[in-house]
């Protein structure tokens, strides 16, 4: 592993279980005392580790604390561009459809919910957090759903003048305004609140 | 004027002065310190009155930012239920192409950001802000904006199945998914961006 591979965080870890209890050891201690309040450190000693397995790993803190972050999403399925190979948006909406529990479950935990407080909330003071988080982690995932809306906009499901892009952005938004308002949703409520609002965006079928 | 009455922060104001150096205070210290760095003390002391001044007005701290918070939105028009009365959907919607401008110097402010950055960041180390945001500033415009699509809906400008309160979510949450972005928008992008959003929501008309 070269150090540049290494300094980008891309080289194969040695022993998964210590990426996992680095990220884990991050989470936590971002989640409760946010950008500002966790460091290097501070993780490194939670997850029983040296600082230099931490950052032989992660380039910087803003990038581990995005992976940090991603590792929150648990089990909601992150396909790639090329697992769309093939399907038609009638498919990729089934897809969607059958993933919305799972998100629905991990979006409503309290944790998640605070995490993703901290995230936005450190946004203006610790800029380099949401930076990482866009390019490293909701850039791929975009250009996923870009490509999913383009074959729904070809196959007619969408309107011929929809502004994808726009309509990634109400999609997520509506998401995180949901999740950030005063009365926190349930599992239950957000499973209806997520499958109204792809509905609304024309993303999943009516019924 | 009953305790309760300032309690509630209904009291007339004795000089309007006064109260706007008040939020102009409390929302500086907000932006710059956060909820949990920002004391009924210190906002007293910057604007140059006693605490109790403060609390002849506002019932709590949450209240107060709260207010603070609202009065950033500065010339953003601010319509009631009662304005819309006699209006066409295709009245309301010039309307909200008009204030489109305005609305995005506002938003596109730095300090602007900062500050919400400051108001989603705190919704769950300090819920109560949140809450009287929702209840005292957003409850009141969601139901203008709701009379305003369900005319759109009855006239036939959005379609029967208008899930008018997603609607509403799809369009707030984006341009807040927007401006809490690693790469924030000039006021001109987010003019662009308000056009395609609102459009996008069948809103205002495509051209």
């Amino acid at each position: 592993m070269s150090a540049a591979e290494a300094t980008r965080g891309r080289g194969r870890p040695r022993d998964p279980r210590t990426d996992e209890a680095i990220l884990r050891a991050a989470l936590e201690l971002f989640t409760e005392h946010g950008h500002a309040g966790t460091s290097i450190e501070a993780i490194a000693r939670r997850a029983g580790v040296g600082k230099l397995t931490v950052y032989r790993r992660w380039g910087s803190k803003d990038e581990l604390i995005a992976a940090a972050v991603e590792s929150a999403r648990g089990e909601i399925p992150n396909p790639g561009t090329d697992d769309l190979d093939g399907m038609s948006y009638a498919e990729i909406s089934q897809v969607i459809v059958d993933a919305l529990p799972v998100s629905a479950r991990t979006l409503a935990e309290p944790g998640y919910r605070a995490m993703l407080a901290q995230v936005f909330g450190s946004c203006v003071t610790h800029p380099g957090l949401m930076a990482a988080f866009w390019q490293n982690h909701i850039l791929p995932r975009r250009r996923t759903v870009h490509l999913a809306l383009s074959r729904a906009v070809d196959e007619g499901v969408l309107p011929p003048e929809t502004d994808i892009e726009a309509l990634i952005d109400m999609t997520v938004g509506a998401v995180l305004y949901r999740l950030l308002r005063s009365d926190p949703p349930d599992a239950d409520e957000l499973l209806e609140y997520l499958r109204a609002v792809y509905r609304q965006a024309g993303m999943i079928p009516r019924q």
